[in-house]
């Protein structure tokens, strides 16, 4: 099983590592990185390395897009969307976390698709795309090829979600056990419901 | 406010990242990796750069030792554990998530000290030491300059109580919000806590 995750300048620890850090339980599986430079630093310091570049696409089960402050600069990058697009038709299944949906966004990716992001960077997010059917009361909203989170956390209650849907209910399990976690394990759950505020 | 966490391949993901994610939230903090080579390779494939090798100690707020299957070597890597006896003298306090205790109880520097460790792994660990308090339920403990976490998500949760600790109750829970997290924030609670088994 093969998982490609985008990285970029200051994507916000947990939207990567969250996932990641459960995935990375399940058994034969390959979690390679893919950003526009040979090293990348997250929002919080530490670099990471990247397994490839931008040039060509790979075909994986599961392509991650995490989001952070890195993604307000990059909504306006046209290669990166681009390739974005062409990222995820290779792609069985299309995995953002928080502001990760921004940039899937922009790129048209999420045309006619129910989603949602980070509920403190709502209003941002939703103003990029009015083709999207954002939820605002979601920890992750799962629409066929598209499955998106609510903000940092909720990725790794996301994660979880897939690997039941892929791996069973048992598998989860185990592996929340296995990371002594409290998986939210009810998608319309969300204790960052956004409230829109009357003006 | 510095920060230096430990890397070693086959490190835990959660265990590192985790805290990172969330202490890398707070204002005028500067986090930085070290290890024993220039790139290390977590137990789930990604890569991250060290900022500083083990030749020198690096006098810091907070030191933190992730766990994983790495530690199962390092347990009998004297020069690891003389550098880690030695950086846990200039640390102001010194943050084991997992089994990273047990690097820290093999050195010697948890004699006397309560401390806690991933519930899996509870056998192994504290059979390192029996010069250690070791406490089978607890998310995670205090003891003056040791915090000491349970397995992988629990430092999530451990980070966020430090923080609480050092910058008030407030921030804490600011960060916990940001990170549309759910902290479980008494270190009595622990989901996981060692039963024993009867022989």
């Amino acid at each position: 099983m093969k998982i490609l995750a985008l990285v970029f300048d200051e994507y916000e620890t947990l939207d990567l590592h969250g996932p990641i850090g459960v995935l990375g339980h399940m058994e034969n599986v390959d979690i390679k990185l893919v950003g526009d430079k040979a090293m990348v630093t997250c929002a919080h310091g530490p670099r990471v390395v990247t397994d490839m570049d931008l040039e060509d696409t790979y075909p994986c089960d599961l392509f991650i897009i995490p989001g952070g402050l890195g993604t307000r600069k990059l909504v306006d990058d046209k290669k990166l969307l681009s390739w974005l697009y062409q990222q995820a038709k290779v792609s069985e299944k299309v995995f953002s976390v928080c502001t990760g949906a921004a940039l899937l966004a922009r790129a048209g990716i999420l045309d006619g698709v129910s989603a949602t992001t980070n509920k403190m960077a709502y209003q941002w997010v939703t103003s990029l795309s009015n083709k999207v059917n954002w939820q605002p009361s979601a920890r992750w909203v799962d629409d066929g090829k598209f499955l998106t989170s609510s903000g940092v956390s909720a990725g790794i209650d996301t994660a979880l979600f897939y690997i039941q849907q892929i791996r069973g209910k048992g598998e989860a399990k185990c592996i929340e056990h296995n990371t002594e976690y409290s998986w939210n394990d009810d998608s319309s759950n969300d204790p960052y419901a956004f409230q829109a505020v009357a003006e």
